[in-house]
């Protein structure tokens, strides 16, 4: 599987996350659905620190429309994780966020994968252009190759 | 979104699944995640009902290796939702889930994606073949026209 | 430990829930932290469906103040399980009540405790007095020689 | 309530628990059944890291068999925490532990509880005395005047 062979330097910003007992399942690993809690914990740390982002009374919200992730190799609590973060397609509403999670020192990923966001205004939930600081939080996290 | 118009026939076996409190998230919707939370639930009851999974001590187990979903529609706690099942490619050590979810009456998926399950030996977590009574109970659950 | 032999009748109102595959922990049993999202969820189920509780845009909401939980057996997933559900204390502003965790057929409680809400103001979060439909509702779980 | 005075000198131990996005519940606030999760996390992070617990394949294991915390004040992600530790009753097979959360920089607790934990063996889960390296794990949490 290739995907094991995804280092740190693909991506532009690292959020550390604890496991926690709970995330462990039966099996003695990290479930498989505790990765996208993650994501989007890596995805709204950095929009409320970097972009502004208000998730209390903010007029435009950014809901999830699409996510995936591949599993490489297990993980498990207590171990401590940390989240890379990039933004691939950065489009007038929505954004493709890709993401890994690392072991902390560990140089591959572990898991890999990508969340899509919707902006829309939190009343009615209709999709609205990226707030201008977010957006700009967003180009952040593109490659430097990104153009735009 | 043509993802909108997922039909319940599209799917082989259905899991009802109430909502919980914790599943509604500060934009009082179902989270994300909790979506897959509900395919590995889904996925699970039917393995152990019918395919006698044993996930306490069986020697063989099935670890999830990638997962996607796309969120077409908001439900809500207390909603009652049901998790439609079907299985699409069926290989020696893996399976690969379709599932979608469904509002309790509702005709169309609110979300639909797929979950692929590896089988391995519990101690090792090397690839094993399908044992073969769950693998005839995911037969079950391939399409009508799927030969096999 | 006495708390072993609490009966079913002991309650007033049951709610069904089935367990989930992530509430399992790697001791192979329901996490005991689980047991607290069931009372959440079928305290609050109640409060929609018979007390008319509007948890989107309602005025006065209710906020955990305090909860306790017995652990005197395990269940483990796929188990169904029961919430079993009374009110004791029934103040002005808040309410406790007491909820055990049945098997589905299970005569006695797996767990038991209680759960103190009170009623604020979804706004500025300063006590209020209960709404009087939710009172209503929440009169219908107290013992029949609870006076009132 | 004298809970809300509760101050960071009271503890041994604090470890550091980043909230995650869906911890916060519709209310905006971190859901009561979070803290739970929190103590627990706290609780087996000290044990495996200075008791030498094995979670995966010791012989004895910590099951819970009562909880209970109150809720002071509110929190909500993006927050970072600290769940503070002590041992209160250090018996044969059982701890009960004591804990309280705290706000990064917070001077007093904005939740405190308490988790009793028997040790049992994996297998039969039967009571059996506290391993000795856990044990003297657990004395160093108890306050300088404990005895013992």
């Amino acid at each position: 599987m290739p995907a094991a062979s995804i280092p740190r330097g693909d991506y532009r910003r690292f959020i550390s996350v604890p496991t926690r007992w709970m995330d462990n399942d039966i099996y003695g690993h990290v479930n498989n659905v505790v990765y996208y809690a993650l994501f989007d914990t890596a995805i709204n740390t950095y929009l409320i620190a970097e972009g502004g982002l208000d998730i209390t009374a903010g007029a435009a919200i950014g809901v999830a429309v699409e996510t995936q992730c591949q599993f490489m190799q297990s993980v498990a609590f207590p171990d401590l994780l940390e989240v890379g973060l990039r933004v691939g397609r950065l489009g007038t509403s929505s954004v493709r966020y890709e993401l890994a999670i690392f072991k902390q020192d560990g140089p591959y990923a572990v898991a890999a994968g990508y969340f899509v966001h919707v902006f829309v205004d939190r009343e009615q939930r209709r999709a609205v252009p990226i707030p201008a600081r977010v957006r700009s939080a967003l180009e952040q996290l593109q490659p430097p190759d990104a153009g735009g």
